[in-house]
């Protein structure tokens, strides 16, 4: 498998157009442990434990186990969302952690996904969500 | 507001070093339609629309709204998932459009979202995903 080893790459920090209010993480780990990868419970509490430690609030999560193998699972947060999707046939999953707001860590929810899953091997990419300057992106409260 | 006008990045194109199977599209709508980003149930209609023009199938939907303004709208795929998060006091939307799979068409749930929101102006980055070479990727199964 031709991959970068535990790359951090910011692959938009260069752009001076925007206010960089949104930080969107896209995570792939690879070489993970193919039972927690396949374990829909283990998955969903995952995502919780992880978004707390990023000090985000989780207002709903879903999940659906695919068969043979395979579980998606999606927490909708107030400072918006974390997503999982694995292939335990292939020890890989990708993560996406969206945040807006200032009060929100995604790093610490990146680094917490990848010690539970177990992956050896994990690629990251920041980037940077463009909105426009007026948007205040803050932590809404739920109706 | 200083932002490209309907710019579409692939910003990953160059890398010979993945396979990519994984497509996900980030895209940023400015000059929405107030009323359309406040619209909870229209975001939900419009994000099944979506998915569906796109070949996708919706397993779950979830959303929520917040206070004063603003909706989360988030679509469980058979092949990835959809999302959608609305800033209407900026007439700002940040959209998710992650699939895997060869028979999905993400670029029409896109072009679709595009109008449906009004979109005066938008910036679409395709991100290539990197599973391991020998990830399927294909639509699974639900259990």
């Amino acid at each position: 498998m031709d991959v970068p080893k535990n790359q951090i790459v910011n692959s938009f920090s260069n752009d001076e157009k925007f206010i960089h209010q949104g930080k969107h993480l896209l995570l792939e780990l690879y070489k993970c442990d193919y039972e927690k990868l396949n374990d829909e419970s283990f998955l969903r509490c995952s995502l919780n434990r992880a978004a707390k430690l990023a000090n985000a609030t989780v207002l709903n999560l879903i999940s659906n186990k695919f068969d043979p193998q395979g579980v998606t699972a999606i927490a909708l947060l107030a400072e918006s969302h974390i997503s999982i999707h694995t292939w335990p046939e292939s020890n890989y999953s990708a993560v996406d952690i969206f945040t807006c707001g200032q009060n929100m860590v995604p790093e610490l929810a990146s680094q917490y996904l990848i010690k539970a899953l177990r992956a050896k091997e994990h690629y990251l990419r920041v980037v940077d969500r463009n909105p426009p300057v007026e948007v205040p992106c803050q932590t809404r409260t739920v109706v």
